[in-house]
């Protein structure tokens, strides 16, 4: 039998509506009270539903996080930390997977299906129009990873994806380095998009630089691999700026299995200080993204915005460093 | 303004009980109803509140996931299995982040109060204590990656341990190896005491063979280089069978670093394989967990168990396979 609210009212020798007011947020209840409920809660095993409390307030506590992308192996920091914060906030974890999604409206109406009372759109790849859809569909959103504007239309935190290509330039030039390439992730995602405008922008006045671009199909290992095949098949750039750490590993791969090395024949610098990054047989030079201070802003941000809905979007940007190991001279 | 389950009724020219019982699992309605509903469903962007239906149903379609370990790749595709698995069958997946349990009792105050209609435990180290619990406080639970036994207390799905442990000793026999070692998890993980029961099993019969066990503190990168550091400070065996790819990654790297080579001096078999063991700069060889039957199999148990509370419960094993790649001769 599970254990109701009237049963912990008779243990602690209140009311009813005392303990109703205990386990609702800002109710009114004397210290005295609280104690006594909270005391005869815990001996009992009581934990008030959710789903009850939800029908007073018209809140679920429900928070989604939307991701389209489960081969970054970053996510699984990003869920941990994500399901901890919110916890901790006493809110509770949806996991919406968009992988497949291409229709904002359709999306929707999943979102208004799973009643949750904000969602973290936790992608770099996923149009803008998501997001923004979900804010016209009068959903509390923050876009992690997402792009800043002047005049966002929802929250975004994230990273400065344009001061991050200019920062792999710098360290490439640094390192001597002068014949530069940046081996992009998908041409449509805005992250690939901005950091090849600022690995562009930091190049423009080095005459004495040469650049090139290209795009791989995905944020992925075999993209990263069937990119470097082709670019390998052409005289080859000294060092390369990978849009992300899974397209540095499989460059990493093609250069191994053309019998080049690298840093002696190839220079590579990634983008996320995802795990394996440090891993000895991997040892990658990569630019790291602060995730726990970007879930936190996060999380913080779509909790405001849930109390105070009409605050006006804001980019939240976290700084990078380049993390020096072994795949630049 | 959100639509309404009265303005679909009215756009299809039918009854609102009409709409209601489209929307209502099990309930009766003629296909043509159902195809006027939909359409204006669709047409206006109409989803049924699961917050309103659950009032009628008493169920919330909420699924619980309960993860204590994000450092293993092999989650990212759990999560995007799960999460998937559920969609297509209108269930919401719940995060939950037992990473810093300790008390069964705690987490059911935890999960009774998220209104979860079931429960998935995808873990091989959490104890079985609270899958049980879970069931004690009457909540369908399936323990996904736990441990099989004769009479089950939870329903269990997941591989079967010993036969592991015993083909990684076989395939290190096959090799020509006869000085073989057990490079284990945390001694208190299932998985680890099964692997090694089953490793151990193989070896008995085999008096030309050296057996030798050890645990590392975690199923981690850091945890298998600390140990394979320990192990390389006296006479090593000739091959390993790691816990699993993350302890097999962390001591490649420690073999590298003693100066010596895999496969050469030393060999390795890890367990997962999980996504970076088929990197060119890994190959690790490995026995591969089925991951997606596992997953599609727990959800088809907790879905039937939401249904039917009182079936016996059953453990469904599915086979492992070795997949050769580089780290033995």
């Amino acid at each position: 039998m599970p254990v109701t609210l009237k049963d912990v009212a008779a243990r602690a020798g209140v009311s009813r509506s005392a303990v109703s007011r205990t386990f609702t947020d800002g109710a009114s209840v004397s210290r005295k009270t609280r104690i006594k409920v909270e005391d005869a809660a815990n001996a009992l095993g009581y934990a008030p539903n959710a789903l009850a409390s939800s029908l007073t307030t018209g809140r679920t506590k429900l928070i989604g996080l939307i991701v389209n992308n489960f081969q970054n192996p970053l996510i699984l920091e990003v869920f941990d930390l994500f399901t901890r914060g919110l916890q901790d906030r006493g809110l509770r974890p949806l996991l919406v997977n968009l992988s497949d999604a291409t229709d904002p409206a359709a999306s929707v109406r999943m979102l208004r299906q799973y009643s949750v009372d904000g969602v973290i759109v936790a992608s770099s790849t996923l149009p803008s129009s998501f997001a923004v859809a979900f804010k016209r569909a009068g959903l509390p959103v923050v876009h992690a990873f997402g792009r800043p504007s002047v005049s966002p239309a929802v929250h975004v935190v994230g990273i400065d994806n344009v001061a991050c290509g200019r920062m792999a330039a710098e360290a490439l030039l640094q390192r001597g380095y002068r014949r530069l390439a940046f081996l992009g992730g998908p041409e449509a995602a805005t992250s690939t998009q901005d950091r090849a405008a600022g690995f562009l922008d930091a190049l423009r006045a080095r005459p004495d630089v040469a650049v090139s671009i290209s795009f791989a199909s995905a944020y992925t290992f075999d993209a990263g691999r069937a990119e470097m095949q082709r670019l390998l098949a052409s005289p080859a750039a000294e060092a390369y700026f990978c849009g992300d750490d899974l397209l540095a590993v499989g460059a990493l791969t093609a250069i191994a299995e053309a019998g080049l090395s690298v840093p002696q024949d190839i220079g590579l610098i990634g983008l996320n200080d995802m795990e394996m990054a440090r891993w000895q047989n991997i040892g990658l030079t990569t630019i790291r993204q602060p995730v726990a201070q970007i879930i936190d802003a996060a999380i913080d941000l779509v909790v405001t915005t849930i109390q105070t809905p009409d605050r006006p979007a804001e980019n939240r940007l976290f700084p990078c460093q380049v993390i020096d190991r072994a795949t630049l001279r």
